[in-house]
């Protein structure tokens, strides 16, 4: 079994210090997070990015000063911006991170309700600006799916050269307004994607760490973060991103399963390996 | 088996004669397509309204008119309006038709791309509002989900008391931006509602009499018409649709599966007879 | 989608003239059913044979007789001899009819029960052995499976060099002792072989139709005949088995599929050309 | 979610002393592994008696003389004596443990191969045999089932009053010849059991752990033991059952699943408490 590629998404844009104080805003704590989800072993920092006052913002300049001092801590770590934004945001205002060139980001494959009057919106038009422009700079998507549906807007939309193979599925699970999270969604999701795809899952609040083992025993990958989830366990917070990964390094163990270096990332997720 | 509840949907709110010179706009012409599958075997009419130059509307006027005029020619089929609405329509502009106390009415479960710039938008609060009118009114939800996500926003619901049981399901499959229309994907689906509750699939485009036979072998129950589909076979329009319906019966019939009155249809989907 | 292909088997080693008097046991009487599945759009004939009196036989002999028979009235159509036998046969008994170099020939994949104190016997070496004739003699195996477990032993011994790719699994459904016949269980067979192989299914009693035309949405393949079921209707006797293949022709053209040919039966399934 | 039962499967009838030298054949060393896997959480012993010098027995004096001690040292275990008993043996021999009225027992739902030459023989007979004296005797059966169909036959069986609900299965899986042991087939035969139903995974070899974490996160429960594996992990052979108990309760607690223990386990499988 190839090796297991963990992702942490560290901050995300609606967790708050409210929710746990380890929450990162400032450079200074995207760093702290970053670096210890990297040295637990992590090899891909998916990354939203705020202002210090916590307020989320896709500007491309915090995305610079935020990437470049992790860059600086973790050296090799494989960092993927999110383009999910924020109501009323256009689509440009979105792709911002993207002017950077990152290795990858994020491309949400469909639209879906997020809770009371909200919804998370990404039209057919959308995912296909966001393709374009992410095959004319070079960047692989990670497609975040949050049902079925999305794969099979993916694949129709890889067929008509909007995104390009080898594809790289994000499974985002449990989301109230998304698919649920338990076994049998994983297994029909992870049976709808191509032989030659990849797929990591994120399984949302207590969906993480069952869903993290079921990707772990099944050959695929995971993703944890304060994103998805900030306890360690029933009703013990996270001290750090860290900790979230120490604890998928700890049960991937129990399998027998390696972890990934960004090195060997890289080469699963054919991306290009580091100058 | 239990008997075969066949819905026609008659009309829609974006087929139009372009597609179909049959899809019917005025009065006259909606009386003319719900006798046609009346009398062919559909036992539910599932209604959109327009204005007579097609314009939708979910006038609460219109939609009397147009009831009154099919429950003469049909006198016991069950009507059940749509509330979907348009693009821009307030909650309460797409409950007109239930003002009307018809014995069901579609209830959308969630949001999702329908191509384009397009988005069918059902925040969950709206769909709070929409169960809670129809549970006041007497009036039972066909729960129209998209895909799984809309099972578990349903299932979600039903729990905090917005749908009462047993719950009517819709698969609508195969629409650009919903769920495919492959077996797997309606077996999955299915298997993801309650013991007790029934459901209906409608296929979209070609996937329209393919996911029919699913429901007719599996035992549930099927939804035709020209909102889904306006060929009878490749490249043949149906010239009605009865039409549709014929088709429906004749491949029920292949397989020993009887057509419900509207009477019996009544008591499979648990509604009160009809006085 | 490709063209469908149907096969008729058309006598079956326990169905008896006690079950439908058009049974045959006879060479004139198979001869008359073989062509009346022909007529009617069979491509393939899955053949047991037996003496006068009924009793099953695996003879060489008999087998060449009634094969030379069918041959003179359907000049092109494929057959395949059952290699299933009987209680107390050897290995080599049951493959006589495989010395005739048929084109096919079944290959059933594991053990099972088959009621009250029967077992259909065929260990792991007995399969490797059939394999390996058939390889031997250049007979492509048609892999009977009653069950998950057979498709996983049908891949094992391929990977073992056993059985040649691409393969053509029959899934025999709603045999008591086998997997039932439920649209679920067609979905995780259908879902449990490789990309390249081609199937056929095979339903059992009740289960005949509605298995037949999932396989005919689902684009696989068919077999009807008296072996699997004798009736063409609930309480009514098939009076042959072309009218069991006419029903399936007639539920095929509802969906828009075309019957193969024998001609195209063998592209399809990759057999050699007809000289 | 419920508390955990692990099932440990200490000794078995086919692996031995030269597989792992704990491999127990002595009353005293049956005491011995019972006891470690009792102290390390398991509150269920499924059970294989030998002689001396490893020879599988069904005797039920040696049944006796194990379970009297296994019972000194684990006062409150649920012991669960193994009816498979071992090729040419009646029915009533392998039966035998049953006349001293354990309080549960396996019973084998189908035949299968068992690599090779051999078959497990258990006929549809056989398994009503077996049932019958089960409920008259008062035993809890643990249906082993290696596949869909024998679901099928035990579900079939226990409306024809051979197997009383609610039913407690094994998912015996990853043997050669029965079904594999991926993810996929876990949640296929998870689904085809009834809603009242309890179960537990006993995954062979490789898929021991793996399975057991998908049945800890799906709320089912576990079977290890040397019957089954007896590595700790890759090449590392557990020095006792206890090992592998061990490893489990790990497990189940990075996911928060509480261990039952022998009282709580009863309750779950409703069994009588203990006097």
């Amino acid at each position: 079994m190839e090796k297991l590629i963990i992702t942490a998404a560290i901050c995300g844009a609606e967790v708050l210090k409210e929710h746990n104080p380890a929450v990162p805003y400032t450079v200074e704590e995207c760093v702290r997070e970053a670096k210890s989800a990297y040295n637990a072993g992590a090899s891909l920092i998916h990354l939203h990015v705020r202002e210090d006052d916590g307020t989320p913002t896709q500007s491309k300049d915090r995305f610079k000063v935020i990437i470049d001092a992790i860059r600086k801590e973790c050296p090799d770590v494989i960092i993927q911006p999110s383009t999910g934004g924020a109501v009323g945001m256009t689509n440009d205002e979105r792709l911002q991170p993207t002017e950077l060139l990152p290795e990858m980001a994020t491309l949400d494959c469909g639209t879906l309700n997020f809770g009371g009057d909200d919804i998370f919106e990404n039209t057919e038009n959308t995912i296909k600006y966001f393709g374009q422009r992410m095959i004319e700079r070079g960047i692989k998507p990670e497609l975040e799916v949050f049902d079925k549906s999305m794969i099979d807007m993916a694949l129709r939309l890889h067929r008509k050269g909007f995104i390009q193979a080898p594809m790289h599925f994000d499974f985002v699970m449990g989301v109230n307004g998304g698919i649920g999270g338990e076994l049998r969604d994983f297994v029909f999701l992870r049976g709808s994607i191509p032989s030659d795809a990849t797929y990591t899952v994120a399984g949302i609040g207590r969906y993480e760490f069952p869903l993290a083992v079921a990707a772990i025993i099944d050959g695929g990958h995971v993703r944890v973060g304060f994103e998805d989830n900030v306890y360690l366990s029933k009703g013990v917070l996270a001290r750090s991103n860290g900790e979230l990964v120490e604890k998928v390094v700890r049960i991937a163990r129990e399998f027998g399963r390696d972890i990934a270096t960004p090195a060997e990332a890289r080469q699963i997720l054919s991306l290009k390996p580091l100058q």
